[in-house]
């Protein structure tokens, strides 16, 4: 038997205010970082070359079932077994190679977030994923049938992902097996209290993609920027980030930033952290809409792996109309498409465990 | 990485006989105890503290597919990853409490069951099953968004469980968020020969909840007492529970008694029991019906993991019509509403081996 | 807590070239062998006897799903867990016996496959999966509810299974619980270079089956005799088998033969197959079909348990049509039923990780 070895998160918290406007209270997972439990191991191959792979699968802790896995990711044979990550490849000192299921750079932003990109409330991580960004620390930027390159290099990191999406064979008279590939790359610099880094993403929606019925066959084409600064007494974080065509929509562009604060307090951090969005109407919206999002949290580190938190969470989606939240992507929830989406506004006490 | 500990169950066995007066013959799963596997881990935090977690999958071993979760259970995003239980939680001098999908305290009768709670084979499994009620040794008693209390001190066991059910945003102009909820508390006493127990739970069906189209809003109410007795050659058990306002419906209320003897015989136990139910018509059934279940089980330890067992199980659903059985859950398989269930008849080896 | 084994393969490859005529290009996951992880155990009872277990997942690593649960086994309650096997027996000097979801002696028939038996590239395994033998290294010889004997007694193995199929139930005015009963019996003889074999297997369809609409009631009925002789420059390996009433439907025969070779080259083995098939047309093609498949492949050992790997494999459906193609199993993929499917021929190079 080789050396295995079995780690995760089992993230639960509980919840109380409002969600789009309506009223919400109960228990959700994930708050801080994603619930998971995981497999990998390596093998030394000898002259510094390894064999490496993960099988990681994502959990709803508040009700057993899987999460993570969507859209065209959802539409491929058998149930969701590992949603997160699964891969194999080879390791060296010329960094990794692999394929599967795998991350792309966009995911690795909580460098730039004084909320960690936790899922669950980050403003940056609510809003890019709301907006339907590929650079954002959520599913959107877990990518089926991918190549990667992952090199660190002293203080630089340089990481390349190619995807062949989810169609990998011609449909006769129909779509092409490259219509929905994507790519990313990234670099990274990380030194002491300084760490600066940029993204660049695109995915292709070449094919029959359709939204209300028009034809949206664009490629999505993303970039972000992000730096943060250990000052000692507290840490500056911030990010800038475009989409342009989002969804292969024409001209539906999205700008994005956001700027936070981590505080040391005793055994625990104060974080706080703004966002704001600015989405294009295209043809597709009644109107630009400005989604703002904020939230301030307290976490104590029970131990290094078992971390308590408690915060508030604030999300105003602009002018924003039901049918419009609809083609991104929500459920109407028994909303006129013509009304307006009322705001996110909850509080929040969890627990977070690594193991 | 942490201590975690892989554990779980394979229990599988083959039977031959009658299911609901339908020819039955085959391999199944579960017959003394569900299969599964878990993993669970806890970390020592200082000063007595501990975080835990467990993510517990069902399996049915004879077709290799998840168990466990059903009904609104299942509506939940994603697919079937821990069935059984899924949470995380700190453990302390005062006892536990934890966040995720978690038992209510009336999963756990086993203690005043000659059965031992055996899913497939013990009459109070069958019957409490069967009658839809909660307080019973089966996935009813698996709510998801739940927060538990446990604690022991000394002989006395005292455990809670608040649900936020599947519902946790209002729906505008539809269910509320706590339309679904459950609650339950139970009380327990260890010592020595003798064990006592009570239970009670509450399940709200006050949204939408419709039967054969007929609104069914009522909160079901249930209570159990159940005791045994070890008098060295024989282990007397036995329960009483009512369910009342069953599924919502007003006046579909049900009683359920049941009785045993353990009998060790050399390495093994001679197990017997027998329970009774009464469902009460309430505008729903034609007549009041008084389903009886008996089982008479030898268990033989071929190590303190392992365990070969033989058996017979009938269960008569006196007057009860298919189409009034189709109501409680059961799929017609070919009968007319109109049709008389008949009784199930079943013959069953197995083996059950903890791991 | 018991001494619990977890195992299992990542194997990812990427592929170039078309696939039944129609251009792909991507990652696929089980080029060698069908990615998976697995949990075992044994327990020693005494007296030589043993409890063991096995729950095994199949996963396809290049989406992070499940793999190899489809048709009927696929129907049964609950999501694809261990998909691959489940079962819990006893082991001692007599063999071994177990109950669950488990192996038809036909799937083990690499030791006749100069391929090894690799799903996605031998060409016995690709062709008898194709004509949809379940004499195939591939799901169609996994089969639930199911009884297995194994043994093996110096140079002789014997295997045999029942299994109950998925209906264990009668359906009333329907089908009977033994209508989709399986069996299966396989003898082995491995003594230093040569390998024999033959096994035995048939799966009834005595209940209302149809294919397009008219009744396929008859016993599928398999055998295959394989050998391999290990020259030491090269092992010289072939099998040749036959399927009787395939799907149950009445004439529809198939004959599949194969015939390959391995060459060690350094750290590293060359091999080479040819597979040949003859399908009647049995009223229900238009002409009798004669399938070819040609592997060409080199596998490089990077390790005992790390492989790389590199080839070509091309599959000449002779003059099968898209419409008889579906019969089979397969999906249109926007071609007409009239349309003749074009030849498989795929490139590819990937990495097989045994842990």
């Amino acid at each position: 038997q080789s050396n295995i070895q079995i780690y995760g998160v089992a993230d639960a918290y509980m919840k109380y205010g409002d969600f789009m406007g309506d009223d919400a209270m109960g228990v959700d997972s994930g708050g801080l970082a994603g619930s998971r439990i995981g497999f990998r191991g390596e093998e030394d191959l000898g002259s510094g070359l390894k064999a490496v792979f993960v099988l990681e699968q994502g959990i709803n802790i508040d009700s057993g079932k899987s999460t993570g896995m969507t859209g065209d990711d959802d539409k491929n044979s058998g149930d969701q077994t590992f949603t997160r990550q699964a891969y194999v490849g080879l390791k060296g000192n010329f960094g990794q190679v692999a394929l599967g299921r795998q991350y792309a750079p966009g995911y690795f932003t909580a460098d730039y977030d004084a909320l960690l990109s936790a899922p669950g409330i980050s403003p940056m991580s609510l809003l890019s994923n709301f907006t339907r960004l590929t650079i954002t620390p959520n599913s959107a930027a877990r990518w089926n049938n991918s190549v990667t390159y992952n090199g660190t290099f002293q203080s630089v990191s340089l990481s390349g992902i190619y995807s062949a999406g989810n169609r990998e064979t011609d449909v006769k008279n129909g779509d092409d097996n490259n219509d929905d590939d994507k790519y990313g790359v990234s670099l990274k610099y990380d030194n002491g209290p300084l760490k600066i880094g940029g993204v660049y993403q695109g995915v292709k929606f070449s094919g029959s993609n359709t939204i209300a019925g028009v034809k949206a066959d664009e490629t999505q084409k993303e970039w972000l920027i992000g730096a943060s600064y250990n000052f000692g007494m507290a840490t500056l974080a911030g990010s800038y980030q475009q989409g342009r065509d989002v969804l292969g929509w024409n001209g539906l562009d999205i700008d994005l930033w956001q700027v936070g604060v981590i505080v040391p307090v005793g055994a625990g951090n104060i974080h706080v952290a703004y966002a704001q969005g600015d989405v294009d109407k295209a043809n597709l919206l009644q109107d630009d809409v400005k989604p703002k999002s904020f939230t301030v949290a307290y976490t104590h580190a029970l131990s290094k792996r078992t971390t308590g938190y408690v915060g508030y969470t604030k999300v105003d989606y602009d002018d924003l109309l039901w049918g419009e939240a609809e083609v991104l992507g929500n459920n109407l929830n028994g909303h006129a498409g013509t009304e307006k989406v009322d705001d996110t506004d909850l509080f929040y006490v969890g627990i977070n465990h690594k193991f």
